[in-house]
């Protein structure tokens, strides 16, 4: 068995994602990284460059699926809002090249790599280098994407977005 | 003085458009209509369907620029999100054409069209056939669509989003 996700935790000021492929009974993190919002950049600009990166990201590394991070309702309203419009240029990213998008909740997330709904962001960017076996501690928006990845090859829902 | 400009009224559920030309004094109206989003179709394919759907228009109208309607924070918060999702993808639709994209509340675009701003939606599709001169009552969403392009026309924001 193999099989290539690409996790997408997409933020109002911080985008991580990151490419696992696995391998049998194997992780592999293929790439993974931070796509950060210059201050003083329009937001239309700032839609762009998400869109315009995670666009390359696929056709370069040609992932089998995307997973993506859902809504976590307990922020403000703005950045909820903000936060909609980066997932919906994100989703756009994965679908122009025809792959599924598939979605969980935080609290899936997080149960996933470990093992409880309501670990700190710490507790989650240690276990991706455990589980990753990475030489260090990955970003923490860039560990969340891994995690999202993680919980898709575990999980694999059937129905996609 | 020419300018033309394609509104967009982004909705969870439909979302209206409408290209407006002025020339000199006059409004013309080019192309107006409403992208609907059909139940049984992924939201993944529904925010391909709208990004390609504008995306053409730009490519085939060239408008000078892009006025959508800012978010109403009145309604539900899942509505909202949703709602962020289909205007990320709409702004991205402009941007990919290097339109400058500006927006305007729902209070400045109904003052702009019936001159105050807690007008119903019929009333703008009223003025909007007046306006425009058109022979029947546009849709609801697209009037708010070619409502945001007047008032885009009318005002003419300095600082696009």
């Amino acid at each position: 068995m193999r099989l290539k996700v690409l996790g997408i935790d997409p933020g109002s000021v911080v985008t991580g994602f990151g490419i696992v492929e696995q391998i049998q009974e194997r992780y592999i993190d293929i790439v993974h990284g931070e796509i950060r919002l210059k201050r003083g950049t329009s937001f239309t600009s700032s839609l762009e460059k998400i869109y315009d990166e995670l666009f390359s990201l696929v056709e370069r590394e040609q992932p089998d699926a995307v997973a993506i991070e859902d809504i976590f309702y307990g922020k403000n309203i703005k950045s909820l809002i903000k936060q909609g419009h980066v997932r919906g240029v994100a989703i756009l990213a994965g679908s122009k090249h025809h792959l599924p998008v598939f979605e969980y909740t935080p609290l899936e997330i997080k149960k996933a790599v470990v093992g409880y709904g309501h670990a700190e962001k710490i507790q989650v960017q240690n276990m991706i280098k455990v589980i990753m076996k990475l030489s260090e501690l990955p970003p923490a928006d860039a560990s969340d994407a891994i995690a999202v990845a993680i919980c898709h090859l575990n999980h694999q829902k059937k129905n996609h977005i």
